[in-house]
């Protein structure tokens, strides 16, 4: 009945697997045109590939990413793999005719975007990012409710990514799991790992950033390469934070770290509006926070919604009202709606072109903490 | 300009503080037509009672609380001395045509409050019970709401009043500060100490309890007496639960307990209607929350109401919204409606009356722990 | 490699969903010595079943359950369909030599459970109850706390379970999706669909309960009744509280109800010992409430732990720390542990004989309720 | 027995309230070596004057503060009359050799700040700025764990001070009770008036800052003035955040406006360190938030500790563990804290000194908006 959709992953790790179980348990839950199907499993070491096919019931595995660009089989490639991969696996998808997904960010730089913006443009291959947050029902709620007009002129965005694992200087850098901080393979350190949503969710919900004011910091200037076994310099930056002015006239602050000792993964935000204000945690995702200064004064206060009704986004595919769902499910609905819409023949967004303008805020932020100046954010591509 | 009302209080303790407080204090905040003057405090020993009054600016001090009665300058008698001084004091007060105002609660067992109001009613003088927890604004709230009809038909009303403080074996019973673990002294455990709060409360929100079925527990069954100086056994009840049906049709559960580690001193109690439900707790006595079914269903959640804006009860008359109150203004609303009562030839609820509906309670519970049979509650003094 | 487990599963509502889920994912994160296998479902409709087959990947489908029980294709039966089919299904089952997996309540009544708990015990064959609050990784936490004697002596334990589906009299009773308002097919209201709950958890962590008091209340008399079209009498508990003791000493109060306004599956206990507390809930299940006298003085207070870090129960197998899962994940720890006893040649708690002490206290709170006394449980089946 | 400290008041508005109430209470419950004496309240309408005078136990009132300077029996200055009247008000106190509290900030601009602070200097006598927060019990719980190491090396301070009370076009500005949108009056808008209280919080708990980038907002430009009748340009900065970098590494983002709905006082900090973290915020002042890496690793989390028992700070004055005090009692705690220093000869802090290096700040601030550069704090004056 359904359409199948074979997909080729490239990369096995946290992201390797929080994409299969999305693609493996979509349909279970959401009436969806196509059916993913887990063809083909790409990683550098043949033994953790078969294994991974093996755990995720991939029905092949490959060691070479060009191997899957070939295969006249595959129809979706998945880009699971270290950032500073992703714009020339995305870029030869692309033009071998595949539909393409790809982690967050984009590139390592708007340079790298860019290319992969022109590569998927000119192919007209459906693509994605894999911005997860987004569907969070409570931040899609949030969402409709901004657009709903609820919380009208809104005056002030707030948000902050907060992390503490890497607070002991014992840990090392490179390789395997620590390539997040390593800035020739990452890019850059929270600006790219963590604000990078920050400020996806907020161009989403409250439209373009106008410019930036940044500060970055390196706690700890060296550390051990697991790579070449010695004491390096880091070149990520530890902490990051900036101030902002959107287009439509309200400020902004922006934070991200991983030395907040207690915060394990705070992604917050919280907007206030004229008439409504809205907040927001990832360590609580399933609830959104609703103050309506419309509500009868002395009753007035701010609502824990516990989004978990049939009439929120995407909760009637799940349980019954009050059973949560969790950090996973966010994948589960961008898949959902990435196949909606390829029902539809569209992209779902974010698109990569919504991603790279993600990518030149980040990097304002970082010349901004270079240059200790404003930076103003560029219009766009063409 | 304001009419004095002269105040002899009878006992120092943590009620003596609370209630000077309050008489000094209310004046500077409420337009009060009587202005409380603190004229004489009496406890048993000399120093004490010194201390106290230079403390609190009382104008002199006694030994013995029928110098206060006798005095023709005391207008109102402030009953803060241990239960078992309860009845005989006030009976004494009225008698002599003093308003009374009394500790809850009112008497040890509801014989000695049928007497204590039966003598404030013969004597026609002006009569109060500390049941300080209605004044708390988001109490006084929540009072409003259901008056209002807010809740609709009531199913379920829920309580506990939960400390820790006794679970020490070494701590003594007896004497002063630990009288209340003395059943000779104070009546009864927790029952009269904690439930008799969580009782008022729930009476005067939700109308009378029919039955009741019970359970006590004694943890610690001897400890040293204070006052012998050897180890005595313990007859007051360290926990105390009930199941109860109201008037109403209601259903209810009743705890109380020493013995809950973590809980300072945590009253809550959580009222289901058919169309909202409110819940409080005394840990932070300043947020009532409230759900109201008739929001709208997706931004349906538990509204936190910090109860602190000017039209909230009794907070127009403190700061600005926003800045907290806390547990001693309880007893400073309680004075002020008290006088603005006084002033209309009125006693402020909880009288005596409605106190003794409370003891008629807390008795039947103690009565069906120890018969294990469901107790029906008397309908009221005649 | 795997050792291949098929499942044949009666039921395709809302537990027939979540176990097959369970099924399906547990290879992904957990590993099992076993590897289920979708083979078939069973529902008396065959539209519905093959739909749900469809959905869900089974193999085939059936419209009678005794075709399941005949296939030597089928290692273990999994009962999801309404109370009053579990007993004659699971008994056919074992006595054809199938595992046997069964959804709580074990039966409508002692009765059925008992003959359960012989049936299964006689053939021999692995058996266990979904009861599965038990796998929620913060309620496993707080059983290793409780086991490691973190808390000292209990005192108190305190639950509800809270819910507000059926407050309006609109709702009929009966047939697909209502028959947990049909006493004939449910056993019973409250008491054993979220009671049973409760008191499994309780018993586990606080060991067996001695006698119990308790009320029961049904606020709407008769519905329209489904199958018949007709209003008919309402026979189920909707609201059910009862006072117990522990054998270990501790008191406790159960309450569970389906018209708590605001609350949509409030599962909550708390558990007072001597040296520490501990709380959770349902609407925030990956965190547990933990105080520890023990901590220092001044810095004392309820710490909230995020449960999602590896060296927390389950948690290793899901995502990174901070990231959190749902309800759903609790079945798939179920079958896991399951898998892993199995593989060891054991049953995994609960079994049926834990589930029917349950059935023993549920059924003493109905006649409680009934009779108006305090109720012994039984020591159990021999 | 008690030395008296007579008090003359310049001011009648909120902030008379607050200062007076705290002179008349803090006998009541400190051990203090000065009794205050309500002297003189100084307003310029004699009505005004009057009123408050009888309401607050005042023995006179003036209508001109220069009677209150020339007073023999007047010990003690307090200013609480809007900022344009500080500086002025002080410097005569001073050279008329008497104490001197104002309220803060201390002067609208470090020029008149630095006058201040000369004047007390020169002329040597007690002074004092009511930085009030700095008394919360849970904020002077963080300072006490901060020195005495418990968080290690700090990383992170990140504060906010939001508000909601200005966000209507048709409040007007100037005049009583509104003076403080009137820049000429106040200085300026919530960077004086809100970030003050958090940079002084700040630079107490966490040391000097060393630079800062910001930005501010005026969303309403114009708004009818009082005085004139007229509309009128609004100079405040309704809104103003900024990056700061401290002198000893850690970064900090800060925020405030009156344009955050659903918040009334909404001031929060958090403080990031190497081994734990602490959080507070004024809605809830009685509670500290303490984050401990070192507690063991499965049961970690953030502790709410109810700050009211007698080993936490001020406490042991009040009542008993749980019940909790709120907002005015900052002020009485640091009038009680002014006098112990008093007997010991002492100034107690925030001094005069202490607050003009909070107005470099803020005044950098402002520089930093209207110029768009980082712009370093001055090191204080000589």
């Amino acid at each position: 009945m359904h359409k199948k959709l074979n997909i080729g992953l490239v990369g096995y790790g946290f992201m390797g697997r929080t994409h299969s179980n999305a693609f493996a348990r979509v349909a279970n839950f959401f009436g969806v045109p196509y059916r993913p199907v887990l063809k083909t499993i790409c990683a550098r070491k043949a033994d953790r590939a078969n294994a991974f096919a093996e755990q995720w019931g991939y029905e092949s595995f490959e060691t070479d990413w060009r191997k899957l660009i070939e295969s006249p089989e595959i129809d979706l490639i998945d880009i699971a793999s270290p950032n500073d991969t992703h714009a020339e696996i995305a870029i030869a998808a692309a033009q071998a005719g595949k539909m393409v997904m790809c982690e967050k960010p984009l590139g390592r730089n708007p340079g790298e975007s860019e290319a992969m913006v022109k590569a998927v443009e000119a192919a007209g291959v459906a693509n994605m990012v894999w911005y997860n947050y987004r569907r969070v029902p409570a931040v899609m709620l949030a969402k409709q409710l901004i657009d709903d007009g609820r919380l009208g002129k809104i005056f002030h965005y707030r948000t902050v990514f907060l992390q503490d694992w890497t607070i002991s200087s014992d840990l090392p850098q490179g390789g395997e799991g620590l390539w997040r901080l390593d800035a020739s393979v990452a890019g850059s350190g929270v600006t790219g790992d963590l604000l990078a949503h920050n400020i996806d969710t907020a161009m989403w919900l409250n439209g373009r950033i106008g410019e930036v004011t940044a500060m970055t910091e390196t706690f700890i200037k060296s550390r051990k390469h697991n790579l070449t076994g010695k004491d390096e310099p880091v070149h990520i930056d530890d902490a990051s934070a900036f101030l902002a002015r959107f287009q439509n006239g309200s400020l902004a602050t922006f934070e991200a770290t991983r030395y907040a000792r207690g915060h394990k993964a705070q992604y917050e935000f919280e907007i206030n509006g004229e008439n409504a204000s809205i907040a927001w945690d990832l360590h609580d995702l399933h609830r959104l926070q609703f103050f309506d200064y419309r509500d009868e004064g002395r009753v007035r206060g701010w609502r824990s919604i516990h989004v978990t009704d049939g009439d929120q986004p995407y909760m009637k595919q799940w349980w019954v009202p009050g059973l949560q769902i969790g950090y996973e499910h966010t994948f589960i609905h961008q898949v959902a709606d990435f196949l909606m819409a390829l029902g539809e023949g569209k992209s779902a967004a974010p698109t990569f072109r919504d991603a790279l303008q993600t990518d030149y805020v980040t990097s304002a932020v970082l010349e901004s903490a270079a240059n200790r100046t404003w930076v103003k954010i560029p219009a766009g591509l063409e």
